[in-house]
């Protein structure tokens, strides 16, 4: 690979989280002709690094990508100058630091265009990249292409921003919301002493939200205000029941804490999500960005949220590839440039641990910032 | 007055705080004839309990209503029932309490109900009730009695109703949110240690939420995100910044906490109301219930939402008597029995401790439950 394939990385610098995208050839850099072209098979490749601890993630662009793909160490004034699409408040926060620190100049893209981009990339390209969760049951959702548009998107990042898409290129930031995956994290810290998303996700998953709502049937003496439609169990008043007990912090049990939480924020964003589908008619509902994590649990609460808010009329979705949104978007507005004619090369997408060949993972200070995610074989054309 | 003035008593007995609105007549118990009724001056009180302390309200009730009002005690088989208008979820949970406890039977009222028939006495019969609240200006708003329908009542309390509002006893409740006063007081005396829903609101008055909150501003770089209409000041992430601070709940200063709570779900409740409001075209929106309490920064933030979301469409109103709407309405229910011709006396109302007149409070061991509250001169008509 040539040193122009560093313009294969894409990055989406958020509040919370860094996310990369990035092409990787295969070990025996199985180069073909194709319209006169050189094509490289590979995979791109998805990485994740928190925002506060970005030097991690410029060691792992140093050693696993710039180093990897033979490109020289910055500082030479006399090399061409690297452009790297980049997306997300850090594209411009952090400019700065990735052009003193790698030589490494940001081609910035607009947030919520990369968002839709990458979206609609996912969409027309990545069989099984759609799907519902009601009722425990994951079910991939066949999508027309001719009949994608109008959707919303719901993109839960630190924030949430809601865009309603009608094509490609075409749509428009119509709401969000200041209680997404920062609210979740952050409160869940202080309320719990958790360290990370993860854990806090983790421990989400054995509690019982019941202990700290107060329900419907709390307030009601065990029954159901059925005038109105509300069962005793609905959530009348989240963290509702910590106001009555005289208890402290200590006396709750974190897990509870944190699903009351987690309960509370994908409640709120899938009503607040239905309410703005409602305006426009929108049908389809697709949230994504890396608040979701494929959790059974929230993708259920906003599944069902969404559902009894619209009566069934709305549909909530999800994507395989969720969190990476954004720096898929930036990474395919590459098109214009060297990049053309990217697409899934297999039809087939792995669920793999990160581990792009030619890439030495012990090299890398920050492997226990990767998580599990999801490659795409691909080709691209050399220009 | 005779025992059966104790039918002059309605109760709202919520999830976190029981809201009591009584008559009590004037010290001289100046009775007039008037339409061959008997006509008793004085004025609507208004007092409030915790839930939790719900032994306190039935000492308040048997000292100072029953007691004074001349009502025997009762467990005396022979007389009559006495029943008392009584609305909220309590009135289904503590029905055998009040029974047992001072022998009053509950006359249930649909808690929707009540809250609608409290505003709509509230706005046809007090003058200078509804007022704005922006740019740190309060402003009574005449209501144009021809022109009041249809409206959004928002009320918090522990949880969040949002009803709109058609006409007399026409209603329907179409939304709401868990997100309410009682997350408020929950989540706050967790984080902050705070005991009482007083305290937290006073420390929340001396907090800045820009320490804990993620601005767009600090994911950005300083910059807006202009091209969205988004300032670099406005809150993308609620709590966002204790996920990347290495900080404890301890290192943070509990007013700042407070701040940032009351503005997150002040935000949150100004945004799902205008959602709402939009869908029925509804351009006046009625905040209720005891989460407000005057607070200026509570109302500014509502206000200040519902002027961003609707581009300045839709207007926030609060009213005076806004923690007892649903008590309001129970009590004035009593019309279709032994009351009638009942609305403000002078047509003033004066801001004043609950002092009524003829009630000792040196009698009652709950004086510091009783917050400053708004009585209304008025008579009643005994038939």
């Amino acid at each position: 690979m040539d040193p122009t394939q560093i313009s294969h990385l894409a990055l989406d610098i958020g509040g919370t989280l860094i996310k990369l995208v990035y092409f990787s050839a295969n070990g025996d850099y199985s180069e073909e002709s194709r319209n006169g072209c050189s094509v490289v098979k590979g995979r791109l490749c998805f990485a994740k690094f928190e925002t506060r601890k970005i030097d991690d993630c410029l060691e792992f662009i140093r050693f696993n990508i710039l180093h990897h793909s033979g490109v020289q160490q910055p500082n030479d004034e006399g090399h061409d100058k690297l452009y790297v699409k980049a997306t997300g408040g850090g594209a411009f926060k952090f400019a700065d630091l990735f052009k003193e620190k790698l030589g490494i100049l940001f081609d910035k893209e607009d947030e919520m265009c990369s968002l839709v981009g990458g979206v609609n990339f996912l969409l027309k390209t990545v069989p099984r990249e759609a799907f519902t969760y009601l009722d425990g049951q994951k079910k991939f959702v066949e999508i027309d292409h001719n009949d994608l548009y109008p959707y919303l998107l719901v993109n839960i990042g630190s924030g949430v921003s809601m865009i309603k898409v009608d094509g490609d290129g075409k749509y428009e930031r119509i709401s969000g919301t200041s209680l997404g995956g920062g609210t979740f994290l952050g409160l869940g810290k202080l309320l719990t002493k958790c360290k990370s998303f993860d854990e806090l996700l983790e421990l989400s998953h054995h509690g019982n939200n019941r202990v700290i709502d107060m329900l419907v049937g709390d307030i009601y003496g065990g029954t159901d205000y059925s005038k109105i439609g509300l069962s005793s169990t609905a959530i009348a008043s989240s963290f509702g029941k910590a106001i009555s007990d005289g208890k402290e912090l200590e006396d709750y049990q974190p897990e509870d804490v944190a699903r009351s939480l987690l309960r509370m924020i994908s409640n709120n964003i899938g009503q607040i999500a239905y309410l703005n589908a409602l305006r426009f008619g929108l049908k389809r509902i697709f949230f994504g960005g890396f608040f979701i994590r494929g959790l059974e649990y929230t993708m259920d609460t906003i599944s069902v949220a969404v559902h009894f808010w619209s009566r069934g009329e709305a549909k909530a979705m999800f994507l395989r590839h969720e969190g990476f949104l954004g720096a898929l978007g930036a990474f395919t507005s590459y098109n214009d440039q060297s990049l053309n004619d990217l697409k899934p090369h297999h039809h087939t997408v792995q669920r793999a641990i990160l581990n792009c060949s030619g890439h030495n993972l012990r090299h890398i200070p920050v492997t226990s910032n990767l998580n599990e995610s999801e490659t795409i074989e691909c080709s691209i054309n050399l220009v």
